[in-house]
């Protein structure tokens, strides 16, 4: 991953000197020596505040915040203001913002939630991975890039970034929909996808091996390492972390063994020849597992919002904008951006047999976001891209993801136009044991009920989706309600209080992904949606936060108070 | 600050080539250029797991956690095990660290507080300043020293880390007594007389001039810098911050704002000349006066628990034990620790004329802990230590740290058995208006209450503690009665739960400092202290923090929940 070998080739033509010039390289050598910290602090102060204020005026203007701070790092680099010159420490700053960034990804990834993603879902992201990269890789060839280059441009075009997707299906209430579980099952599993194939490419790569013997076993190997790796830290870090956190003395000692395994796995990763990201996902993963995985998610979103911000910038800081301007790179990102959008598309063909919007399935799999870019950067640190191509994947992601947005919404209110609220005409008889009951892991709606009991049914549905899964049958009656009026009355308000005391982040998730809260809560779905604007919380599932959930049960807690007068 | 110059002074002996190593040198660099992203990952995770396991094993032999910290840096570092090579990449990440460790201490420092340290209390102070730092500079230039390296020596003696007696004095429940509060006010005194001494030594040293014109305009220039950078922070930062926070989308924006802000002051600090610290402490207090308080240093806390022990290990890293067996270290070591704690006794006279234990006093000032240390590395920083001198003062400050919590046991406790639990003799009638008044911002104590009063004045108080400032006789009223047993009832269990709601972490430090929370919550006591004994946690103020009493929140808001049966 490391962008640094890039400026490094060049440092190494230097580096073959005549003796006269040895003089002029021994002091370079000497001041190569000196960390000027002063530098450091005001290229972070910079980085910081920079990234901030562009990702406060790009949410305005309903541009993903990651975006902005991509182009305020092109912007303030040494290709234009030139503010920043690329320098180590925000590499190595940036490398560590990246770990956290998958560790994140990984610690909300539910690796049961994977199990149940369904052969649609499945389908869709196998197509929609092997449809643009093996186009991509195609492409690159036929446009004169080397077989290399174009094998990882063709893995960068495989990514999907489902975080601003999730985004606009939430704004328009259809995060319930069967299109919207079908995309973020498919992203959830494109995931795991991209980082096997990162695996593979990269050794392929890096061993010159192009034989069906050797990517045979190079799979194998990728694949070896995330089942062992995995393995291990699903065994042994839930134990780990359970033994000290009955023991520790000090509250903090939890969040920062957990970082500290992070970055042990991303080492392990990156000794095995593999992307040390990977590691940092499989650790996620093992993490969330664990008791502590509030605390742990806690603590590394704060490390995040200060680091991740220095990814992003980073990539425009090494983007050489003049690049941009060159014919070829022009027409090759023209190529790579409509075999990127029509490949997605395609792949909805995957979700064949379901009553769902195919076209709307596919505009939500077209944004490539940060995973693209971590692609990217790693073809330049296994030494494949040079600036143009880097140039090329840039702009790739840049338009897919800019052009996904406002085709969702067009598409989602289209559709939402033809279908008005449904009369209460199929409703049935409270079933016995219920309308809503949990059977094996699982919530389940018995029954059609009337549309005046979305609210009970939603805020008992989310207690019981704290522990278990809602079925497809209750996501399906929610969404069908999803425009309908929400009335709180005593019963109502105190099972939202049992909600806040008793339920968990999943039955936060519930609630949004309803859109209960954006009917019934304005306020608090403002507060959960400036949060998702975040370019630090790209994942799906960062949807209702501990703090926002903490800041209502204070408020609520006071109101109790007075209200009781106790 | 950058304890790299050290390691620097070698490169640079390598870096006088003649031609025929030119080649070896064009090597190095070609190398230099390249991060070894695995090597820094397996750096960082080494650290981390490395010092959480020694602060929790130092915390259960009751020796401060942050000697655990330093002891294993040395044991993993370079002159011992091995296990970490001193790296650029770490000094970063460990300077990014004590960037934020005297943010901290900025941000939890009151300026009002600062304002309020009695004549005692600043007397004790400057006697504490002068007395080590004029012999620690004698005794340096008698045993052969530099004069430059005697300045730097005495320096180092003159600090006060006030952690660890604030620690010992809150297990004994004697954070409310006289004795006490004048080593708190001192140590908050020292903390700004450290920065300006640092300011002007390093100047003197940089500068290479001596003389008294020189000294006089170094000393202004100093506190011209804290002057003008805090009157344009104190002014600038909290309407900055205020205009952000009310318009900004995303809820992270602040906090990124502020680390943002905080390593501009340190960037500025150092392009005056000056250690990137005292930017990083201005900074600090300017924070503490926004809106965002807690926010902030929420955040700031989370990104120390990781950066913190970075910088404590390095230190040890940076340690090279076989200059501890050196008899010239080991008698200068020893002269100096002599004197750094004679000169910490002697200055309990600034104390005379108050009915106090001036021995305790001088006591609870010889701790140097970590600002000891700080003075160290940018001794090395600025040229005037090696090795030796760099051992030499770590080892004053083990010695230091470690005698101090011992003794002040013992002298409490020798204390606390002379004098029994007051009968209720001089109890008086409640006076007209109550017993507990606010008054000029100051919570005042009228009359002598009965002991039975303890804790729902208490309760009573730290509610108004939340803004004003508790008096004299309050305190010594609830440090005499500091063992009574306390009774909950109704009307005091309805206080606290008013506490809980509307008090901040200004009626937390009231209710732990007269030892209410130890007697009637011993659980909370337990969590706060295990806070303490956080390596990151040295300021006397983080002695209750937010996170914990919002699970105290969660905790009661549950059960009231429950009782009430809503």
């Amino acid at each position: 991953m490391d962008v640094g070998r890039r400026r490094r080739a060049s440092d190494r033509r230097t580096a073959r000197p005549s003796d006269r010039n040895c003089e002029v390289i021994s002091s370079v050598l000497a001041s190569a020596g000196a960390i000027d910290y002063g530098r450091v602090f005001a290229d972070l102060a910079i980085i910081l505040i920079v990234a901030k204020v562009a990702s406060e005026l790009f949410e305005r203007i309903h541009v993903p915040a990651v975006l902005g701070e991509i182009v305020a790092g092109i912007v303030i680099g040494p290709s234009m203001l030139g503010l920043i010159d690329p320098s180590d420490a925000m590499r190595i700053l940036a490398e560590i913002g990246v770990i956290i960034l998958l560790a994140d990804v990984g610690l909300e990834m539910d690796l049961k939630e994977l199990r149940r993603v369904g052969r649609a879902s499945m389908l869709v992201a196998i197509l929609g991975v092997v449809l643009p990269m093996s186009s991509g890789v195609l492409a690159g060839s036929l446009l004169g890039e080397s077989l290399n280059a174009s094998l990882f441009l063709g893995a960068a075009l495989a990514a999907t970034s489902v975080g601003i997707t999730a985004r606009v299906f939430g704004d328009l209430r259809a995060l319930s929909s069967t299109e919207a579980r079908i995309v973020l099952g498919a992203a959830v599993a494109d995931d795991v996808l991209g980082l096997v194939i990162l695996t593979v490419v990269t050794r392929i790569v890096v061993q010159g091996s192009v034989d069906v013997a050797g990517v045979i076993s190079t799979i194998g190997l990728a694949i070896g390492f995330l089942v062992i790796a995995g393995a291990v830290g699903l065994t042994l870090v839930p134990r780990l972390l359970a033994w000290v956190g009955n023991r520790a003395v000090s509250p903090a000692t939890v969040g920062v063994l957990a970082a500290g395994i992070t970055f042990a796995f991303s080492a392990a990763a990156s000794s095995a020849q593999l992307a040390p990201i990977i590691g940092a996902f499989v650790a996620g993963t093992a993490l969330a597992r664990t008791d502590h995985h509030d605390r742990i998610a806690r603590d590394f979103k704060a490390l995040g919002s200060i680091f991740i911000p220095v990814f992003f910038l980073q990539i425009g800081i090494d983007t050489d904008v003049t690049k941009f301007f060159s014919g070829h790179v022009l027409i090759v990102a023209a190529v790579l951006t409509v075999i990127a959008i029509v490949g997605k598309m395609l792949a909805a063909v995957g979700a064949w047999g379901t009553n769902t919007d195919k076209l709307l399935i596919g505009i939500g799999m077209v944004p490539r976001g940060e995973v693209g870019l971590i692609f990217a950067t790693i073809g330049v640190s296994v030494g494949v891209f040079q600036e143009d191509l880097y140039a090329v994947v840039l702009l790739v992601v840049l338009l897919t993801t800019v052009v996904a947005p406002p085709l969702l919404k067009w598409r989602l209110t289209s559709n939402d136009s033809a279908s008005a609220e449904p009369e209460d005409e199929n409703v049935t008889e409270e079933p016995v044991g219920g309308w809503v009951r949990v059977i094996n892991d699982e919530v389940q709606l018995h029954g059609v009920p009337p549309s005046r009991l979305v609210l009970p049914l939603a805020l008992q549905s989310s207690l019981h989706a704290a522990t278990a899964q809602p079925n497809d049958a209750l996501l399906d009656w929610m969404h069908t309600h999803r425009n309908s009026t929400l009335q709180w009355d005593e019963e109502t308000s105190q099972m939202f209080l049992d909600v806040l005391m008793r339920g968990n982040a999943r039955s936060w998730r519930f609630l949004d992904v309803t859109s209960v809260i954006t009917r019934a809560l304005p306020e608090v779905a403002t507060a959960i949606r400036a949060r998702r604007g975040d370019a630090s919380e790209l994942g799906p599932t960062h949807l209702a936060q501990m703090p926002t959930v903490e800041a209502l049960r204070t408020k609520v807690g006071r109101a109790t108070l007075a209200d009781s007068s106790l």
